[in-house]
């Protein structure tokens, strides 16, 4: 199988994940929950693997770590514990599902109101409607890093310094980017980062987390045991146990530590620099490929290694279906829980198919892609 | 090491839950995520483990077993998004603070009223007592089913009855006991049932479930991406992907599979009859020395593989301590979130020291276990 699904989640791990997930398996104990070895190996692992996210995002506190299951709880943390009936937010028509389903329902159950920036048929938005937007009411703006769907990149940096300028929260959806792009949360100006362990991070599933930097209240989201102020009836208000009830996954968090270390050896440029060529191999071999569309600002030097298009008017599963049948090439159609941007994008009948390329893949297995898009093309 | 911590968390697991998790690290895409063969491989793992769980607590609908983190969460989901205002609830001081929290959180923010049935000094609860709690605006028991603390197991079939009788939600705390003691869902009217993957269920961590018998309606705790219904501004209604926003800890749940495995194959009765005469073992050597405190019923038949004590007026601290840097031996002292039943005991300030024994654990190391505490009694 030739995977180029990557967006989704990564498929091959580095050796050394896989290690450190196991030897975890085999001896770990229940962090912050005693003080004997194996806890104290435990709270180990996570206090070194707090520190090194802290690190890897440039945030300053690293007990402003928190750790979640996916980048979906850190975001309904965010965005839940944050907003209070009366706020206005601004987000944007690039947002996941992640992001618009936890906003909408801070708009119809906490009284929040919502402007959503338009895209343009690119999947790009114009940075200066954004501070149109802004009223004396706006508490935060929330907005991915890049979009799932077209791999745009959202200039965070520049939003960034509009919310800073304006004094509002900055949350930042980093699910496609986090491992891949750097990411400054104090040069950036971002507030809350929302993160996923097992995409681009190359660490395994059921990790994730949220960062946050500065002084910042984040109403508990879940309650219950903390291993600490055991007799408080409401959650403790320091941070991380605040945000961080019941068992952490020290097995997952052991291998998320392996793979932060992965990504600072090899260099997160370098990895990003070798999934842009494998994006533009595949790209360049298939964008003369009559009556292709291909959504996306491909011309922006900043971009996820994803590539996403249609065939004419196929439906995106079939062409998934017939990619994964007869080339083994396993890529995502149909719809991406970015309903805002398949309907800027026109595809949300369609949908659409994306080929998102990782670190692990090779020029030929983009070649070889390249060719079966051809081919199915020149079929139908 | 000596490792009798087995209630914070089950250190050894069995070697096929270790494979089956280094096997999904390097070949399980994303759930529900597309249609191509590494995603069908996830569908079937996370279906398959469903499957499994329902039938492991005879729960009669396979997609109302909903995923978590962990108990924590799943009592969370379950508490939160049963509750209305008005309701009224009865725990009861065995519970640990991921039950207590919520409901108290429930109480502050949501009007909910709140009785909490008393322990008495052996850490039982008195069953008509409950009964005579339920008033006309009752709508649910929550409880443990067995304490943290004592080991004492709560008899759920007589509650669940009580609970049919009176048309109450009733919500079951099984993280001491599922995979360790029987639970039979329906037998036991249990409305909800919240397990935690890896504790006596021998599963990684970062695994749990909320399993739902009959038709309740909960409201979404987190909401986001479900891969399906994209276009809904609101979470799918139905279950599981009305409970699971997000990418599922797949492989967390793929040993968590090969645990149940694991537990079917060996039996429960059996490793519950190694636990418990591992338990017995270690009380019978030092249930006569001067001056040591026992807590919980140990005459009754029904227990959790735990034996909690203190030394003479000792800090739990110190004794746990001495333990571990004289004998290896590791234990868990001090508070254990459960406050109330701390306080019932007497226990509040001393804390308390538990050993707590699991299915790899073996009779010479009770034997020596028991030999340590004698010598710290004597030494004192």
């Amino acid at each position: 199988m030739i995977y180029l699904d990557n967006a989704a989640t990564s498929l091959r791990k580095p050796d050394s994940v896989v290690k450190a997930v196991t030897e975890a398996l085999t001896s770990l104990g229940n962090a912050s929950r005693g003080a004997h070895d194996s806890c104290m190996n435990t709270n180990r692992v996570i206090y070194n693997a707090r520190g090194k996210t802290a690190a890897l995002f440039n945030c300053s506190k690293e007990n402003q770590v928190i750790f979640t299951n996916n980048s979906t709880e850190a975001l309904n943390i965010a965005i839940s514990g944050t907003l209070d009936p009366g706020d206005h937010v601004i987000t944007t028509e690039l947002e996941h599902n992640s992001v618009l389903r936890p906003l909408y329902r801070a708009e119809k159950e906490r009284g929040v109101t919502l402007s959503i920036l338009r895209s343009d048929k690119k999947g790009c938005i114009d940075y200066t409607d954004l501070e149109k937007e802004i009223r004396p009411e706006t508490k935060a703006i929330v907005c991915t890093h890049a979009s799932n769907l077209t791999g745009n990149v959202i200039d965070i940096k520049r939003i960034g310094e509009i919310a800073s300028r304006h004094n509002l929260l900055f949350i930042v959806d980093a699910s496609q980017t986090a491992g891949s792009i750097p990411i400054n949360m104090r040069e950036s100006g971002i507030s809350l980062l929302c993160f996923t362990g097992h995409k681009s991070m190359l660490g395994p599933q059921g990790t994730g987390g949220l960062l946050i930097e500065g002084d910042i209240d984040v109403r508990p989201f879940k309650t219950g045991g903390t291993g600490v102020q055991s007799y408080r009836k409401e959650q403790p208000m320091e941070y991380p146990t605040r945000l961080e009830a019941g068992t952490l996954n020290g097995h997952g968090i052991a291998g998320l530590s392996a793979a932060i270390d992965f990504l600072n050896d090899t260099g997160i440029d370098k990895i990003h620099k070798h999934e842009i060529h494998l994006a533009d191999t595949f790209y360049d071999r298939i964008k003369e490929i009559p009556d292709l569309k291909i959504y996306g600002d491909m011309s922006d030097r900043v971009r996820c290694p994803i590539v996403t298009i249609n065939i004419g008017d196929m439906d995106s599963g079939i062409v998934a279906d017939e990619l994964s049948y007869n080339y083994g090439i396993a890529v995502r159609a149909g719809a991406h829980c970015a309903p805002l941007m398949h309907k800027a994008l026109g595809t949300d009948t369609q949908g659409a198919v994306r080929f998102s390329f990782g670190y692990f893949n090779t020029v030929e297995e983009c070649e070889k892609a390249a060719e079966a898009v051809k081919e199915i093309a020149e079929r139908r």
